[in-house]
């Protein structure tokens, strides 16, 4: 067997078996040993973007990692602004890239470039195999560095003649990671917190937006009268008729500061600290009050549903203890567009055990309270900020997780970065839903150029915020790539959309012409 | 006046009036100046990809940096792909970088990265403004390092407080590179070896390809009999009628070995030393013969024109010396889209003065002998391998030069990398027509995986290797950018395709139904 049969036996043993790709020359033998080897699902990306985002999908749904496979120093580069994203999700991907052979890298052929260079930005873990008997035990290693806790981007560089030439054999994956824990400690201090009486919040994010995790901080709540609320942005959110619901920190400063104001201590389960997403002049960085103090019970990667449990257990706070709460009611909206309405027809339509992709930006912000009353679900977003993360995402969830349905919400700025996710959905047959929400603009970087101080724009700086003059057809595009498409410009319309698409069993998109 | 303004002004001062851009938040400052600086025109992309590779057809056409405004690390990283093609075409670029403002990168924001670490890969000049009294300065020092010789990827990254924060003014652009020369003992040791008599290549790359260029290379030819081709690719070539055409080392290193055999010398003008552009098993990397020498007459950077120039006055090679020879016969085609029809079809379209961008792959294999007997134009290639180059690059040669007309010839795989070039071809009314060759396959893959020794592909291989189920519309995405567009599948439509495209005056595709 050679370097790339054994490297994708030894993935397939060690639990990775599913490969987001998109490869060329120098990946051919690991291309061709799918061919050899049973067990290792292969979804073909036509642009790296949707590989990198799609395993982190995968992730995010299925807790374990899938591996990709990218064409050399550019390949890697179209596919680092989705592993970002994922680097801040703290998903776990084995991040396979091709090289030149090691005698024909120093050639500077075409397409050499420092791979390594490349990819440590993103990745915990980066190692370029020596020889084709080095490549299952350097494969393994990768698979133990992306399932660590916290999970990370392990990138292993695979130069062809390691791929082609003559190997060992399958590897095992060493002991990977310490089993999640928790400090005692800090649950006894974040303890003695929440009885101090002083004005707290329980800032949650990660594991503990489980829907096990969000009943013990309801349960926290409701007997200590402490605030909870989740991060900004989460990699995945349990949701719906039954969870304890909670609001995140809003995105826009001057709504985030007052909220903020009343708290004396803020304790954080795997959240950060709150900050600024991005600095404006005359506005803090960090978001909590002067005088606030944050105490941290989790960090990313440690167990905070246990944390949790043991903090819940201090308390004295039982399941009769929680905080009692009304959910917004819903209704199906009818009549013109509005964004309050858009919110109501997406918590109507979100499926029983659903997956929503949230890259809905600025029309979403008013999102989070109807679909609190929605049926059952997990709720995705971007913890990286690079746009062109949700129709990636939606593969790769849509892969992890084939017996439930996504909705992916999208602006239409956001969507063209990644609109070739589109074409992996069909070729896969994935049921996703797309909407697409068709404001013509970079509508969020309408309010930040105020926000920056820069006034209001003149023709010339419009011009760069704006999507029209030519507007996208967003029916045409996802034709294109045979997604069948529609175009809303009513709530009833978007009822009917969304009812029909959700129900349809594949890829569809809708467009919501706002 | 702020830092945005004070670069604005500088880049605008030092020549560099044209930004490619697809700018966030922490850039909309450098927006905002545009309504205040005249001069400076400002062209959106909706995917940094298309920015970058614009940047790069506008310097080849052009010869001057155009500048382009990224938004943080990842917005970098979309760009770097095509970067790497412009680097390796040694593409000079003013490429501007958004950060976060200086004090608050350390709160780990969301979309906080290593932009240098991102950066230097594919930037020759990396640099981080530390405030808005620098950045004038910085930009001004960006634009000579842009302008080196050999011109090369400066990078400025800028805070948003350098930004928005009060500047001094407009700054000098410095002294910037040594003028381009070479070296008399090259020429005279290249002279003695084109005496010898001995088998001899004469490699041309960069501006040995202008039209002058060629034509002393003709004359060196004629009076020596040493043969002349082309680098297998090259960042700009002057081709058609009354040039002197050569061909070029072929791509497969099968084909590049028997013509390279027979010589004793390759004389090296701006071209590298023959390298395969992939290793293969059992195959050299370096293509040239055993026993053959290589003689470097200049660098990339260097005066190839005065070099040849030089060289033809040491070897007395006068006009009237040129090599004789005659162009392949074109015929208009019909009947059946065959490669060769298709070849001949290109020929006959090509039109006066115009730009061809070639990405044709495995198609336009065979496009080099008829198209040497077309109208005068200019040809451009990808030298960096990563596809996805020519639509983007298509934009920057259009801008450039808005009284010629662009052809781009690209394979379905490599437009669908980049297709969001085709909407700033919209917005921007270029004269660009776009051929697209729709084989529903990455074609050079299957040649490839053959090349590399693993055999015949089998169902799972083959996957990873087309484009079908579902085959791409180019129709629709075209239309869903706003370019018209149409398919044609017989030789006689394409004839009338390329023939109303190209007088079209605007942006328009053809998809090529093979």
């Amino acid at each position: 067997m050679n370097g790339a049969e054994s490297l994708v036996r030894t993935l397939v043993k060690g639990g990775v078996d599913v490969c987001f790709t998109n490869p060329g020359t120098s990946e051919m033998h690991f291309v061709a040993a799918l061919d050899r080897v049973e067990g290792m699902r292969c979804v073909l990306g036509l642009f790296e973007g949707v590989v990198t985002g799609a395993a982190d999908g995968y992730y995010r749904m299925k807790g374990t990692p899938a591996s990709t496979l990218l064409h050399l120093g550019p390949g890697l580069a179209n596919g680092i602004a989705n592993l970002h994203n994922a680097k801040k999700a703290a998903s776990g991907i084995v991040n396979i890239v091709g090289q030149h052979a090691t005698y024909h890298i120093d050639y500077n052929a075409p397409l050499t470039s420092d791979i390594e260079g490349l990819a440590r930005p993103m990745s915990a873990w980066v190692r370029t195999s020596p020889d084709a008997k080095s490549v299952a035990r350097d494969g393994a290693a990768a698979i133990a560095a992306a399932k660590s806790s916290p999970a990370q981007i392990a990138t292993l560089i695979l130069p062809a003649d390691t791929a082609w030439n003559e190997a060992d054999g399958i590897a095992e994956v060493p002991e990977h990671s310490q089993r999640p824990t928790y400090s005692p400690q800090a649950v006894e201090a974040a303890a003695r917190v929440l009885r101090s009486g002083e004005p707290t919040l329980l800032l949650l994010s990660g594991n503990a937006l489980t829907e096990h995790g969000l009943a013990l901080a309801q349960r926290i709540a409701g007997k200590t009268g402490a605030k909870v609320m989740a991060q900004t942005y989460n990699a995945r959110m349990a949701r719906g008729q039954g969870r304890y619901w909670i609001e995140r920190i809003p995105y826009v400063v001057d709504a985030a500061l007052p909220i903020l104001k009343p708290f004396r201590h803020i304790v954080l389960v795997e959240a950060m600290d709150p900050v600024a997403f991005f600095a404006y002049p005359d506005k803090p960085s960090l978001l909590k009050p002067e005088g606030c103090e944050a105490h941290r019970v989790t960090e990313v990667g440690e167990n905070s549903v246990a944390a949790l449990e043991a903090l819940a257990g201090a308390l004295g706070a039982k399941a009769s203890d929680a905080a009692q709460q009304k959910l917004v009611e819903i209704a199906k909206p009818t009549g013109a567009l509005t964004l309050d309405n858009i919110a109501q027809a997406i918590a109507m339509a979100i499926p029983e055990n659903g997956i929503v992709i949230d890259e809905s930006i600025t029309t979403g912000r008013g999102f989070f309270p109807p679909t609190a009353a929605a049926a059952p679900h997990d709720w995705l977003q971007n913890l990286g900020g690079s746009i062109g993360f949700s129709p990636p995402v939606a593969v790769g969830a849509a892969v992890a997780c084939p017996d439930r349905k996504v909705l992916c919400m999208v602006g239409d700025g956001s969507a063209m970065y990644t609109l070739q996710a589109l074409w992996t959905q069909a070729r896969e047959n994935l049921d996703v839903t797309t909407v697409v929400f068709a404001n013509r603009k970079y509508q969020i970087l309408r309010g930040e150029f105020d926000g920056v101080g820069a006034g209001k724009p003149g023709q010339r700086a419009e011009d760069m915020l704006t999507l029209d003059r030519p507007d996208l057809d967003w029916v045409a595009l996802a034709k294109g790539m045979g997604v069948p498409a529609r175009n809303v410009s009513t709530a009833d319309e978007l009822n009917a959309a969304l009812a029909a698409g959700l129900s349809s069993g594949g890829p569809n998109l809708i467009a919501v012409q706002m």
